[in-house]
């Protein structure tokens, strides 16, 4: 199964690819899209939209995962991030793929082990754990990070299945 | 000219055509979306992001207007509100539409006169203006609106183009 993970933000919005191949999980890509030369605003979600649906056309995952934001600094802020946010969700929508929403806690319960992991602590387990080279870019490190949330929740769901 | 509005909602986004025709403006339709009884967010941005592709498919409008917002009653209101923008605008930019923005004020501005008019009397106006047989439904009425003060707006660039 490829997971898509997205970690959207008007600025950079941050995407992981893995394959979850039995309980193994095997890095694919990551990246960001950065999108601060836009024109305008309408521009930047363009470039998440477009740049997002080209990654979904190469690596045709299964299922998309993101993050989903409680926590805002104030209401300007978090209107930017919804935006980005809705650009990034109608990319995956658009082609017919489920979308799974994360919050933060549970994206590092499952990385780290603990839902008040450091920012840090999360990119040396999303290393580790995927043999990376090196520490992923922030944004992408998150977007792995949620992509292996949702491989665990998916091992577990198909785990209580078969119990059924 | 062939100009959408449109009023984005979580729960409902309203949309407007009108043709700006020399000064004189026509009504060409006007309604909204709907998306309570989706079963989940992502399904509503989806049909959000669908519904106005069909719409911008079927009238073939030149240029989008949509109300920039700056109030929020809280975070996770207006990041809400900003996935459900980010879906409106999306479906615009995905084929090649322009995007206008414009404030509450402006658009208040260009429709009744002053900054400072009731929702009622915007209704009213649009009503008047457009010579519709009823006052239309909020949220269309909304969009109409915005299309309106694009449509005005547009005319005073041309305008000054031509002086210059």
């Amino acid at each position: 199964m490829i997971i898509l993970g997205i970690d959207p933000g008007s600025r950079k919005t941050g995407y992981g690819i893995i394959s979850k191949q039995g309980n193994r999980l095997i890095h694919v890509d990551n990246g960001a899209i950065f999108t601060q030369s836009a024109k305008d605003f309408p521009e930047r979600l363009e470039r998440i939209f477009t740049g997002l649906s080209e990654i979904i056309a190469q690596y045709r995952p299964e299922v998309v995962a993101v993050e989903d934001v409680f926590l805002a600094k104030n209401a300007q802020s978090a209107l930017k991030l919804g935006q980005a946010r809705g650009a990034a969700i109608v990319a995956a929508v658009n082609v017919g793929l489920p979308v799974h929403e994360y919050t933060a806690m549970q994206v590092k319960q499952a990385v780290v082990g603990t839902g008040r992991a450091e920012k840090t602590q999360v990119q040396q387990m999303i290393k580790a754990l995927l043999n990376l080279p090196e520490v992923a870019q922030e944004d992408a490190s998150d977007a792995l990070a949620v992509a292996i949330c949702h491989a665990h929740s998916a091992g577990v769901s198909a785990l209580l299945k078969q119990i059924r």
